[in-house]
C-alpha cells in the first residue's frame, strides 16, 4: 500500500488495452509505473501521472504488484526472461491473451522464480475498461488477488475461478467460442436475407428475438450435458435435423450465398445418427467433440 | 366458410406436425378433412372429429383450402401430380420444409393448374402449435392468406412476407442458420468448460448472460451490413481477431476438444485481412460469403 492507502502497480505493455488499464488505475488514484518496449507510447500515460520506467528491471523494482498486458505469452517471456531474477518476491498478474496451457506453464515458471502468479482473461475491449460492462476472469494465486483487489476493481467486475491458472484463459476462450458461434449464425442469417434484397435493419429485430429465444434453451442444454442424457421428445430429433440440414446449403446455393460456416455440423450429425442416436437430441454431438 | 362461420380445411400429411395442425384447427371448431398415405395414422384425428379422406382426390374435392404438410417438396409433387387437375380452383397452402427455389417452382406449377399458392415456414416444433410461442412465415398469394386467415391463426403468429413464395422458406432457413450458429457457439463453450471438469449447469448462467449481451450488437451489425461500411474503432479489428483466433483451436487441443465447428472462420478472416481490410470490423467477412 502507498501512504495514501492506494496500491502502487507496475504495468508492462502499453498497447490499447495496457493504456486503458493504466488510465483506470490512475483515475482511481493508484500510483502506476509503466513500461513499454517502444518508449514513445508511454508519453500519453506519463502526461496523466504515470511514472515511466526506462527498463523492465526498473519497472519490476518499482512495485511488488506487476501487471503484464502484452501481445502474447511469448512476448511476456521475451520481456521477463532476461530479468527473471527481478521477479523474486513479486506478484505477477498476467492479463495477456493466451491458452490454458500457456497460463499453467507461466504460473509454474513464475513460482520457481519466487513470484506468486495470477492469470487473467479480460472480457472487454479497451473502451469498456473501467465501466460496469467489463469483467475479468482470474485464476491462480488467491493471495495475489486479495492483495491487488483494490487495483483490479478499477478495471471492471472480478470473477475468480480457482487456483488452476489455466481456468481464466479457458473461460475466456469458451465465451469467445460462444461469441464466434453466435457471429456465424448472425452473419449467415443476414447473408441469406440480404440475397433477397431485404435490408439487414428490417430483419434485425426478428433475428434478435429469435436469438434471444434460443438462449432460453441454455439451461436445458446444460442439464442434458451434465446428465449425458440426450433423449428428446420435445424438439425435432437429430435424425430429422440431419436429414433436413442439406436444405440450408441448398437454399444458400440458390441464393448465391456460401454455406461454408455451418458446414461442419453436417458430418457431426451424420456420425451421431450412424452411431444409433438418431432419435436423440442434437446436443449429443458434444460427445463427438470430446477427442 | 362453413355454415357456422368456421373455415373448412383439408390437411394432407399426418406426421407429428400435420397432426398438430389438425388438432389446432379442430380445437377452434374448423371442420377438417385429413388425408395421409398410411391411413392408420389418421385414426387419432378421426377420433377427435376430423373427416378422413381415403384418397387425395377426395381430400382435394372436400374443401377449397388445402394445407400440405409432408416430408419434403418431392413428396408434395408425388402426392399431387397424379391428381393435379383437382387443384383447379383450390387455394394451396404448403407448410412443408423446403428451399426458396422449391417454393417458387411449386408456386408457378400450382398457378398453371389454376390454383392459388401460399407457402409457409413453420417456426415451431409440433408441441408449440396453437400456443403463442409458435409463429409461421407466409409468402405468396395474399388472397389465400386473407381467405384462410381464421384457420391459420389457430396455429400461431402469422408473419406475411410478400408475394414471392420463396421468402417464407428463405426467412425460415435464415433463422435456422442463426439457431445453428448459436448452437455451435454454445456447444463449443460447454465442451471447453466441461474438459476442465466444470459442470455445464454452473457455467450456463454466465454463458447465457454473455450470449444475450452479444445479441445487443445485432442492430449495429445490421447497420454496418446495410451501409457496407465496416470501419471500426470500438472493438478489436479483424486483423487482431485473425491473429488471436488460433488460440481457440490451440486451447481446445490442449483440453482434448475438437475445434472443427469454428474452423471455417479462420480462412474467411485471413482472406479479408489479405484483401487489405485488416483494420475493419469482423462483420466484413459477409462480403466473402456472397459468391
Amino acid at each position: 500500500m502507498s501512504e495514501h492507502g492506494k496500491t502502487p502497480v507496475t504495468v508492462l505493455g502499453l498497447g490499447a488495452m495496457g493504456v486503458a488499464l493504466v488510465e483506470a488505475l490512475l483515475a482511481a488514484g493508484h500510483p502506476v509505473t509503466a513500461w513499454n518496449r517502444t518508449a514513445s507510447r508511454a508519453e500519453g500515460v506519463a502526461a496523466k501521472g504515470a511514472t515511466v520506467a526506462s527498463t523492465v528491471s526498473e519497472a519490476l523494482a518499482a512495485n511488488e504488484i506487476v501487471i503484464a498486458c502484452l501481445l502474447d505469452y511469448d512476448s511476456v517471456h521475451e520481456v521477463l526472461d532476461p530479468v527473471a531474477a527481478g521477479l523474486a518476491g513479486r506478484q505477477l498478474i498476467n492479463l495477456t491473451n493466451g491458452t490454458p496451457g500457456q497460463a499453467r506453464e507461466m504460473g509454474a515458471w513464475a513460482e520457481e522464480l519466487g513470484a506468486e502468479y495470477l492469470d487473467g482473461g479480460i472480457m472487454a475491449v479497451p473502451p469498456m475498461i473501467g465501466t460496469p460492462a467489463a469483467f475479468i476472469f482470474y485464476s491462480g494465486s488467491g493471495t495475489v488477488l486479495a492483495r491487488a483487489r483494490m487495483a483490479l476493481d478499477t478495471f471492471g467486475g472480478v470473477n475468480y475461478l480457482g487456483a488452476d491458472p489455466g481456468l481464466a484463459p479457458l473461460y475466456d476462450i469458451a465465451l469467445l467460442s460462444g461469441m464466434y458461434g453466435n457471429f456465424i449464425g448472425v452473419i449467415q442469417a443476414f447473408s441469406l436475407i440480404g440475397s433477397a434484397g431485404v435490408k439487414a435493419r428490417e430483419f434485425a429485430p426478428l433475428l434478435r428475438g429469435w436469438m434471444d429465444a434460443m438462449s432460453g434453451f441454455l439451461e436445458r442444454t446444460a442439464q442434458q450435458i451434465d446428465d449425458g442424457d440426450y433423449v428428446t421428445d420435445v424438439v425435432s430429433n437429430i435424425g430429422m435435423q440431419a436429414a433436413a440440414f442439406p436444405n440450408l446449403a441448398k437454399a444458400a446455393a440458390e441464393q448465391g450465398v456460401s454455406a461454408e460456416l455451418l458446414a461442419p455440423l453436417q458430418p457431426l450429425m451424420d456420425k451421431r445418427v450412424a452411431a444409433g442416436h438418431g432419435a436423440e437430441d442434437l446436443v449429443g454431438v458434444i460427445e463427438i467433440l470430446k477427442k
